[in-house]
Parts: structure tokens; C-alpha cells; sequence
């Protein structure tokens, strides 16, 4: 019989940091996802986050992990069992409900009972005497019964019994390894001495996080006329139907301030402008005031409410431009002086990339002094705005102003109103635009814009949605922007507007066109440059607002299909499939439940007609559709609602750019 | 004129945490090497660590990066400048010059004196005027005056005077863009604001954790006969001399403690033992002892030490097993039974791995209550054989104790005795083997006992020397143990121990051999199993450990070369070298200064002569060697002392393996 237990004193002086772990036996480390800094994972309603460590323990003993979540609100842990898919590495899957903060964790342990299970079954196996086995597991249960009430501790003690029984140990055999101890095991795990992951965060956004569509335009071009100044009347009424028919949910606006004099740009980036000439939006600021102030030629505030109100009838959100700069007439650099930084002339230094200078841009001075002053400011800016009714910014150059500070600017915003969406405009090096994101901002504009080839869009989809990237930053895809005009799309013809659209619009879940210059096909550059020549930037435009031209019945249709196929609302869902062509772009989207699948075939080449074959991922298609090998499947055209029959692996398809550059397949059994 | 400062104190509400870190610009991650938990790296002395993180700042700064070291003892940190190797990226190495904790840290900023060049090069190249930016620059060199003193300071208020007098702008260009300049910023940074990372540890192990020949045999077997336990006195006279022959720098004892009698095992494992029969050494304690007491027909305390100091004399270091498990006649079955897993039918567990059992064998039971008292006395075990003259220790099966034990036991010796090693004995799975190596043990058992192809030997070496693992896991290479006989081994003839001991003791700079069944060439198994028929685990042997066998002096001859050529002592400079054929396997191996050019090749089959070409590293070796393309190069067969002239890339080679299955060549120019 054992002795008496006697604890040994003499000498023992283990560290007291070792009393609470000394006995967790389970190893958890390289959790994923998980990002350093302890900054959050992003998810938004629907979308599913999987997790996965290496686990492990010391000897021979069965572990067993769970998967911890926090939902926001609870009070409680949630656990998940999780499956081990490779040797020590476990994995589980939830999916995330509603927005909020939540909470993740993996939990470990040796599961005893489990151990003492399996011990039996290699004895029994082995055709051992088992005996004692029996005897030790009667124990092992009367202690889980310690832990447990009610109806499941009757069934552990009333095993228990059984196994201690000396008359019965044949039949003791057969229950204990029956389904039925299995399943009473695994109702109660011997989970003492478990061993905790760090407590990791993830942030429940908004569905429009995950899923937009943005139109941008300047509403000073909304009048009809280059004669008039437009206002948010003008676009209220001719442009808001307009968005409304092509589908849009968020209107961007350039920045609606009152603007700079002083060096002030003509037509063309000029520095010489004449009287008359409305200037950059971007420069921002005059005596009539700054960022808080709107430009008196669109209107008043309540012009500008009535305007954001009316958009929202129709379900479009406005989004206003947050551009952290000062035209030389700006009341804070006579307000302000020390949040500017002066130079030996005595005049602010204004924003250069010599030899390009922006004499009409002083940037701020965020190295300043009264840092402070500066930053309070800018968030009350930000606060001012979302009182007004707006619920998403786009962020001007965020890359030009500390991480520091977007992190700090962004927290606070997101204590008050969590709904608010940031969109990062930072065209720049790779690991800057991974950082805004993950420091807070909800999208970021992406190489979209110059990627041509499909080399090049494979190659930048995988890195977006198959690494640690997609943890924290939701691509925005735009063809153009008004300071951008692509190589690919100066003096292009529809075809190649069609494809950009196309691509932007399915490779993607959110999106936008800076419009209109894009739905009316602009494509003239100032020669030698990326820019849109006679640019919107610094002069009044006509457009036309109202001709549902058939590029933009198009665009609608993209958009209302957008809307009704799920597989189209994620980003991170994208496979491409192989073709035999470099000129046919070929992806498959299917949504969360596996329900809908969108195959897409885009003729990359504008001017010619290009055949060849795609691949099907069949391997992936026939579990989700119920079918067996061999099924034909039905690909049914959802643009131009034909349908074609494919019954092998590779299928022929031909796209006349000049008709249609591209198919938008929903796949279903025949 | 810039108005003078004021602070805006209204509503500034930025929290205290944001003091500190509001102006530090730069951003700095993904810090590697850098070991998930805070384990530290490890290196020995003369080795080098490559730290390289990213780093960036927002806007258009120029922005450096400082690689910050805290060596052991010293009061100062060291700062090397780093370089930026790839965009974002920044880089810079250091040596570790002896033993000991360091500490490294990558610290960014961005540079304003290097910025104001910069932009000044890029204005005075567009053919800007630049007077005002030199008037800047007088004042940012003030500035950095400020932080000067001495010559220094002189030099920079020199400069200052110079670009502020406008008379002298030509001339202040000149200056201002010349090399004096550049120096001259590059002396004093103006490095206020500055990023640093978290500070990460790293451990300066003795040389022998590096560079290692280990020999295992059973004292009990020296004696010269099968009919007279072996002693302490036979090992140090008969067996000592041979070891130092041989070049073997560290000596493994398996335990050498009193055995117990119940269930000792027989002959080839049997559980009848006869009288007479010694029972394995890892069956530990007896009354006459446990794990601090000595098997008195090894001879007394006395003895073991006198043979401990009698290897010292000839540079060989004395290892004892801790094998940390009891025989059921240990003391401490009685005396702590509180440390033992008792059944129902009052016996003890006994280890076992069904359908296997180890009656002799009873584990420790580390779930005791009183796991403070079990703690203490292993470690206190541990101390009493390092007050006996041990300084390595190889641990039996480490991975069957719990991770938390290891971490804390050899961390409570590191803090006593830093220079004492040890060796996991863990043949398990890969991660097992990681961790135990990343809490604390030094020398790691590796699969390369099972490793027999060339496809084996490369994928090996590359996991275990290009990857996080090559930070923290010195990979101890054995072809054969008491307890494993592979089956490559199995009926072998010479030249397959002559291939064994070649890769051992060159792919890896520790490797070690149970002896002298290896340089004996037994090759006898129990049938099916990888185990040795008559183990010496079970019965004394009566080995020859006197004659200088042709392979013994081949062994002999290859610990020197390993002593002579500092590229033999390194395991992560290994690269492997293409063959035309899967049967010859090659590899170059480089020291740390680049001097010592090794490069090895192998015929992996025993028994017929292959031949075929070699392809040298001809890129990396002209530079070291300083010549040309087209130079010939001479290989020194160490070995042979044949030379052969190879002038192009690809070379023929022939290996007989009855003659010599192996090339080792050095390299050197013509």
C-alpha cells in the first residue's frame, strides 16, 4: 500500500513564480494568427477566424486543446475542442457574429482520463492482464466525479463501480472501451493544470469593412457648367440619382474646405493662376477657414448635411477626405505658428519632393513642440465630422504623419464611435502600408492601380489574402485616382475601361473609381506622366451626370451582382485557376458556406479576341456542389445570362474584348 | 519671422503612455534572431550573430538604424552602425568575444542632419537656389553642436559659420556636399527621439557547446574480462590512454550508480536474470545507494574521481548520465514515496510504453504534491557530481520530465556553474527536441543516427542550419547508442563504419560514438528490432581497448583534422555542393574569417566504387581565395595527402569504399 504522503521541506526553494506552472505539462507556442505588437486581428460578421498552435507535453500522456473565445459583452469564455491536423499542431475555427472586441486563446492539458484510456486499449490489444488497469481507472473516475454533479456524476461513479468490481471484469472490459465511456470522457476532461496562450485580440468590424463600392467625385464639378462653381445642391440633385442607379455605397469627397491663395494652382499644376481659378482641394485653408470650415462656393454645413441625409436615404454613406495639411492662408499658421516648422527666411516650409515643389502645401509639424495642441486638434477635427453625420475618411498621405500618431487618433475614434471607417490613401514602400493598416486603418488603397498582367495579379492576390497580410489589411482596389492616370489606361479605348472595372470589382470586395472620369472613359495624360492631363484637381469640369452610357449599365450590373453573390462580398476567398494563356486571368470566389461559386475569365488583352482553356478546381467544386466525377456543371453567365455546359477539367472559352472582355460564371450542377 | 511658441493646453488629453514615444518616429519589427518566450540565442565564443529587423519612419527622412549590444560585465551598451540590405530592411552583425549574458537591441531614428544633405544634393542637382535651405543647415548644425563638446563641436560650428555667411554660398555648397562633411554627420547623430526595440538575450556558451568529440563506454567492461566487473581503476589505465589516442575530448559514462535486484533484467533484455548478471545501469539504486552514490564494484568516490582527474590531465572532460528514474530498490522508494505514482494494488508504476514493460524501471512522478521536494533533490544530484569534478552531463530521455522542471533545473545550475553542458538525449519528435533545447540544454541527439541517403543528409543539415533552430540547438550527431543499432549498421562491413564515423564528425562539429562497439565495428542485432544482440546494457563485454585498429587510427586522424581546421569546428557553415550522382554527397564547409576553405566528399555506398562529378562553389570560393575565374585550385586530401588540380566548375572524382569511401579536402589556390 502507499505510504503516507510526507511533503519534503528542507531545502526546497523553487521560485514562487514556478507554484502556479509547475505542474502545467502542455507546451503552447507559435499561436496563429498573431500579431506582434499585440495589435488586433480583424474580422467582420460572417467571416471565420481559424487558429492554430503547436501543442505538446512531456511522456507519453494524451493531450487535448481548446480553443478559447471572448464574443464582446460575454461574460463567459467560450471553448472549442480542437483537432490536431498534423502531429503536435491543433486547429480550430469560429466564426465572428457581430463587431466588438473579442478575445482568443489556446488552452492545453493532458487529459488523464484519456491517457489511462488508451494505456487500456494497447494492454487489452497486447492481450495483457488488466486488472489493475481496471482498478486505477475506478480511481481516475471517482476523482473526475469529484469535479462534476447531478446526472454526469452518477455515470462516473456508477462506472467507477463497475470497474472496481472483481466479478466483473470481462464486462468492465467491453463498457470501458465502448463508445459510451468515450463519449462520457469527453464530457468531462480532467482539466486542471491546463497551460493558457497569451489572451490574443481580434476586432469585430462593420460588414462595410469587408464590402464597398466608392465613387468619388468633386462635387465643385456637379453645376453643369465650368462657368459655376458647383455646390452639394448640384450634387444632391444630378449626381446622387446617378450613384444611386450605378450602385455605389460610398461617395468620397476631395476635401470640401475653403481653399488657399497664396500659390495657389492653375489648370495643369501650373504656378501661375488666374483669377478665377478654384485651385487644388488639397490645399486647404483660408480666411474664411480650416478644416472645420466648408468651402462657401459648395455651400453651408446644412447644405452639406442635407446632402449627406439624402444619401443616406438610399443607403450611401458619405465619406469626406481628412488631408492633415495647411494652405500658407490656413488660420493655424497665424493661430498656430508653433505647429508649423519655419525655416531661416522666415517663411513656413512648405511640402517638397525635390526637385517638385508644393508651394500651395505647408505640412505640419508634428515634431513641434506642443505635439499635443496638434494632435487634439486633428481629433477634433476627425470628431467635428462625425457629428456632421460622416462615417468614413479617407486619409490623405497617412504615410507623411507618425504611426504614432494614427495609432493614438484612431483608438480614440474607435472608443467613441467604432462604426467610423479609415481609408489609408498611402501609395508607398510595402511595410508602411502594412503598418497603418495594422495600426487601425480599416482599408488601404493597394499596387492595384499598375498591376497588368496576370503574372502580376496572381502574384499580388496571393501575397494580399495568403499571409500574415490578411490578418489586418482589406485591400481597396482603384483603377484611378485623380492624381493617378496608369500607363495602361492613357488613351485607352472601352475595352480596356471594361476590364479595369471588371477586375477591380470581382478581384476584390471593396472598391472604387474616381469618378466620373472613369464611367465617361477619360484617358488623356500630361504626356510622359501618370496624370490626368487638364486635371479635375485644379479646375471646374462638366460633366455629364445623367446619360446611363452602357459602360455604366454595366457598372451597375457588376455592382448588383456584387450585392447578390455572396462569393463576390470577400476578398480572402480568391483561387486562381490554371489557363493556357498568359492574356486569360482566371479566378474562382466561393462565399463562407460554400453555397455560391463565381468563376471569373477575363481576356487581359483590350484589342484582340483571345481562346484557350481554363482549369476547373474540380477537386474543390465536387464536394460542394454533392456531386460525383464526371457531372457536367451548368456555368451560367450572370451578365449576359447565357449558359454553357462544362463536363471536363479543362473548357474552351473565347472573349472578343469588343463584345465583352470577361465572364462572370455562377457554377452549379446540371 | 517664426512667432514665438505657445503651447495649446485646452482639451489636450493624450495619455501619459504616448510622453515618451510621441516623437519616436521610426518603427522597428520583425526583429530576428529573436526566440518566441524570451529564450536566448546561443553562441560561442568567435561566433557571429546577423541581427536584422525592419525599420521605417513616415515621410521622406533619411532614417538610420543602430545595432545595440550590451556584452557580459560590461557597464556600456555598443552601438554598430547597420546597413540597409533591402528596402526597410537594415542589418548588422557582431562577434561573441567570450562566455556570458549579452543583450542586443536594433534603435532607429531619423536622421535631420543626413536629411537636410540629402535634400540639399537633390536641390543643388535640379538647379535650385539653395540659400535658404544652407541657412537651414547653419541651424540644425547648432543644434547639433549643442549635444558636442571638444574638437567635435569646433568642427561643427565651423560649418555652421560657413553656410550661414552669405557671401561664401559657393563655397558652402562645396563644403557642405563634400566627404569632410559626410564625415563629419556621421560622427555625431543627431539621435534624439529614437526607436528601440525590445532588448533581447543572448548566452555566450563555453567553446565545447560548440566543438566537441564525445566517447561513450561502460566502465564496467574494462576490465579485460567477462567474469570481472570493470572499474573505475581499469577504465582510467586501460581505457583513458585509447581515448586520448583517439582524440575523443569528452568521455560518457552511462550511470554509475548501485543497481537494483528486483525484476533486473538477463541477457538481451530478458526478465530472468541469473545471479551474476550486472542488470542495465539505468535501472538506478540499490540500499547501498542512489543517485548520488557510486556502484561499489565501480570502485569508490575516490576512484571516480581520481579517473575524472587523470582525463583533465589529458584534456578530456568526464560526462555521467542523469538518468532520472529509480530502480524499486532505490532509497528514495522508501524514504519519498510521495514521489512515486502508486497503483491500486500498492506496487509503484513502472515505466512502460505498451505492449512494452520496464519492471526495473520506476518513473518519477513529477505531479506529486510534492514536486518542490523532487525538484530540489534532482537538482541537488546535479550539484553533487559538479562539486565531484562534472562539468557535462548527458540527460536520459529529458523528454519523458516536464519542459518547467528542465527550464528551472538548468537554469538554477547556469546561475552556479555556466560552464557545465548537457546533452539532450531526446529521440523524439521535432518540436520536443526544439524545446528542450531552447530552455536550456546545449547539446541536442539528433534523427542523423537514422539519416542515410544523400536526399536525408541534405534536407537534414538545411532544417537544422538554416532555420530559427540554427539560434538556439547544437545538433549532436551518433551514428549508433547502447540502444540503437540502425539498420544500415546492422551486418555492416568496414567501410560503412568508416562512412558512418566520416559524416558524423564532419557534417557536425559535436558528434560522438558508443564505444568501442563502433570502432569494434559490432554489428550484430536482434532480429528486426534496431537494437544490439548481447546488448552491454544487460552483461559485461570484454572489449580490445588496446589495439590501434587501421580504424581506430582512421578516427584518430580525423579528430585531429577536426582540431586543426577551424571549418570542421562550425555546424552551421555548411553548404552543399551538387553532384551528378545520388550516391555522392558533398559538401564545403568555411570558418568564420573565411581562411579555412574545407570541402568534403562521400560515397554513400559501401560496397561498390562510384564515381562521378563534383560541383564546386566556385562563386563564393574566388573572392575568399582571392584569385580569378579560371585560377586553379588545389585539393589537399588531408586524408591521403594526394593533391589534385581543379581549374573548372565541375570536377570528376572516384571513391573505392574498400580503400577510402571519403575525400576531405582543403582547398587553397594554386
Amino acid at each position: 500500500m502507499p505510504p503516507k504522503k510526507k511533503a519534503r521541506s528542507a531545502g526546497a526553494a523553487v521560485p514562487k513564480s514556478y507554484q502556479a506552472i509547475a505542474r502545467q505539462r502542455v507546451v503552447i507556442e507559435n499561436m496563429r494568427p498573431a500579431l506582434e505588437g499585440g495589435y488586433p486581428i480583424k474580422r467582420v460578421p460572417g467571416e471565420t477566424v481559424t487558429v492554430q498552435a503547436d501543442a505538446y507535453a512531456d511522456g507519453h500522456d494524451v493531450v487535448r486543446c481548446a480553443l478559447r473565445v471572448k464574443r464582446p459583452g460575454a461574460r463567459k469564455w467560450e471553448e472549442l475542442e480542437m483537432h490536431s491536423p498534423q502531429e503536435d499542431v491543433w486547429e480550430a475555427s469560429f466564426q465572428v457574429d457581430k463587431t466588438g472586441d473579442y478575445l482568443y486563446s489556446v488552452c492545453g492539458w493532458v487529459d488523464l482520463l484519456a491517457s489511462w484510456h488508451h494505456g487500456l486499449e494497447r494492454k487489452v490489444a497486447a492481450g495483457q492482464d488488466v486488472r489493475v488497469e481496471l482498478q486505477d481507472g475506478a480511481e481516475a473516475f471517482r476523482q473526475a466525479a469529484e469535479h462534476q454533479r447531478g446526472k454526469l456524476k452518477k455515470r462516473l461513479l456508477a462506472l467507477a463501480e463497475l470497474l472496481e468490481d472483481p466479478e466483473r471484469v470481462a464486462e468492465a472490459v467491453h463498457v470501458a472501451l465502448g463508445e459510451g465511456t468515450k463519449a462520457l470522457m469527453a464530457e468531462c476532461p480532467h482539466a486542471v493544470d491546463r497551460t493558457e496562450s497569451a489572451r490574443l485580440p481580434l476586432r469585430g468590424e462593420r460588414r462595410k469593412a469587408g464590402f464597398s463600392s466608392w465613387y468619388e467625385f468633386f462635387p465643385r464639378s456637379a453645376s453643369g457648367s465650368t462657368e459655376r462653381h458647383g455646390t452639394f445642391d448640384d450634387a444632391r440633385k444630378k449626381v446622387l440619382p446617378l450613384i444611386a442607379r450605378m450602385g455605389f455605397d460610398v461617395i468620397y469627397l476631395p476635401p470640401i474646405h475653403p481653399l488657399g491663395v497664396q500659390f495657389r494652382k492653375g489648370p495643369n499644376n501650373s504656378t501661375a493662376s488666374k483669377p478665377g481659378d478654384p485651385g487644388s482641394p488639397w490645399a486647404i485653408g483660408s480666411p474664411e477657414g480650416g478644416h472645420t470650415a466648408i468651402h462657401p462656393e459648395l455651400g453651408t454645413l446644412k447644405d452639406f448635411k442635407a446632402f449627406v441625409q439624402a444619401a443616406g436615404k438610399m443607403d450611401i454613406e458619405v465619406s469626406i477626405d481628412l488631408a492633415f495639411q495647411c494652405s500658407p492662408d490656413h488660420p493655424w499658421v497665424s493661430e498656430h505658428p508653433e505647429w508649423f516648422k519655419w525655416r531661416a527666411d522666415g517663411t513656413v516650409q512648405y511640402a517638397e519632393n525635390p526637385p517638385k515643389k508644393y508651394q500651395d502645401v505647408l505640412p505640419l509639424h508634428f515634431e513641434s513642440e506642443d505635439w499635443q495642441g496638434l494632435w487634439q486638434a486633428l481629433l477634433e477635427v476627425t470628431l467635428y465630422w462625425i457629428e456632421q453625420g460622416v462615417t468614413i475618411f479617407r486619409v490623405d498621405n497617412p504615410h507623411t504623419k507618425p504611426f504614432v500618431f494614427w495609432e493614438w487618433m484612431l483608438g480614440e475614434v474607435h472608443k467613441r464611435h467604432p462604426e467610423v471607417l479609415f481609408l489609408s490613401e498611402a501609395f508607398t514602400r510595402p511595410r508602411i502600408m502594412a503598418r497603418l493598416a495594422k495600426i487601425g486603418f480599416h482599408h488601404s488603397y493597394t499596387y492595384f492601380t499598375w498591376k497588368n498582367t496576370k503574372q502580376d495579379f496572381e502574384d499580388y492576390l496571393n501575397e494580399l489574402v495568403h499571409g500574415e497580410l490578411r490578418e489586418y489589411m482589406r485591400p481597396n482596389f482603384w483603377p484611378n485616382t485623380p492624381d493617378i492616370l496608369a500607363w495602361h489606361l492613357q488613351y485607352a479605348q472601352a475595352p480596356m475601361f471594361y476590364i479595369r472595372h471588371f477586375l477591380a470589382a470581382t478581384l476584390s470586395s471593396n472598391y472604387g473609381i474616381y469618378a466620373p472620369a472613369f464611367d465617361l472613359m477619360v484617358s488623356d495624360p500630361v504626356t510622359g506622366k501618370e496624370e490626368y492631363y487638364y486635371s479635375e484637381k485644379y479646375e471646374l469640369k462638366d460633366w455629364d451626370f445623367e446619360a446611363m452610357t452602357p459602360f455604366r449599365e454595366r457598372i451597375a450590373h457588376i455592382n448588383r451582382l456584387r450585392k447578390d453573390q455572396p462569393a463576390l462580398q470577400d476578398t480572402f476567398n480568391i483561387s486562381f485557376n490554371e489557363t493556357d494563356s498568359d492574356l486569360l486571368l482566371s479566378y474562382t470566389k466561393i462565399d463562407a458556406n460554400g453555397k455560391d461559386i463565381v468563376l471569373c475569365v477575363v481576356n487581359l488583352n483590350p484589342e484582340h479576341t483571345v481562346s484557350g482553356w481554363v482549369r476547373l478546381p474540380y477537386w474543390r467544386l465536387l464536394p460542394l456542389l454533392g456531386i460525383g466525377e464526371g457531372h457536367p456543371l451548368v456555368m451560367q453567365d450572370l451578365i449576359t445570362n447565357h449558359e454553357y455546359t462544362w463536363s471536363s477539367e479543362w473548357n474552351y472559352v473565347e472573349l472578343n474584348p469588343h463584345e465583352l472582355p470577361y465572364h462572370l460564371f455562377r457554377v452549379i450542377p446540371a
